[in-house]
């Protein structure tokens, strides 16, 4: 298993905040898709990580991080990107809400030996 | 199961996304406090919403929403709050990261019946 968290400079960054519900249709395509999209996503300029769950219930959090905002709009009209919503809108989501946010600070805490 | 979407003002507000990895211990005692904590957030000054989820592997994402860096700055400082983080270091995250954000835009969309 990878590793989840995704390592980050010191603020000001960009997050784009991404709710959303899967219908539960179309796991295989979905999956596929939503790997080529974070693939895509890291060769885009002022990308900086990602980090992504889902729970049983089919209700997920992605929240990209992002240099600038301008980094985030030239990502959403990547043309291969728009293609992939509009069949997320079609077939993959029930419903999903997008936040865009300025980091102001950030901190992160780590089990170390001291802590068992 | 309640609606995991949580329903907020026009930007602007604020943003803790909180991502964590469970290390697996006292499930039981992690789920009580959890629950504890939403509903001891839900009564302070300023919150707004949270959405929150986690995978089988056990990251998972939490996003509380404030009206402003005064309001979570007091959650923060809450006793029974600053306890359970205490608990949480000691038995229920391996890791945790926490990045505090000003929501500047934010849209949602939701399938309807031309959707289907």
């Amino acid at each position: 298993m990878s590793d989840p968290f995704t390592e980050l400079p010191a603020p000001p960054y960009y997050a784009v905040i991404f709710s959303s519900q899967r219908t539960g249709q179309d796991d295989a395509g979905y999956g596929e898709a939503a790997e080529r999209m974070v693939e895509l996503a890291a060769q885009q300029p002022g990308y900086l990580g990602v980090e992504s769950t889902r729970g049983a219930d089919g209700f997920g959090i992605t929240v990209s991080y992002w240099a600038d905002e301008a980094s985030i709009v030239a990502w959403k009209r990547n043309l291969e990107h728009a293609a992939t919503r509009e069949r997320g809108r079609k077939h993959w989501y029930g419903r999903y809400e997008l936040r865009v946010a300025k980091v102001e600070r950030a901190y992160g805490w780590a089990r170390g030996p001291q802590d068992e």
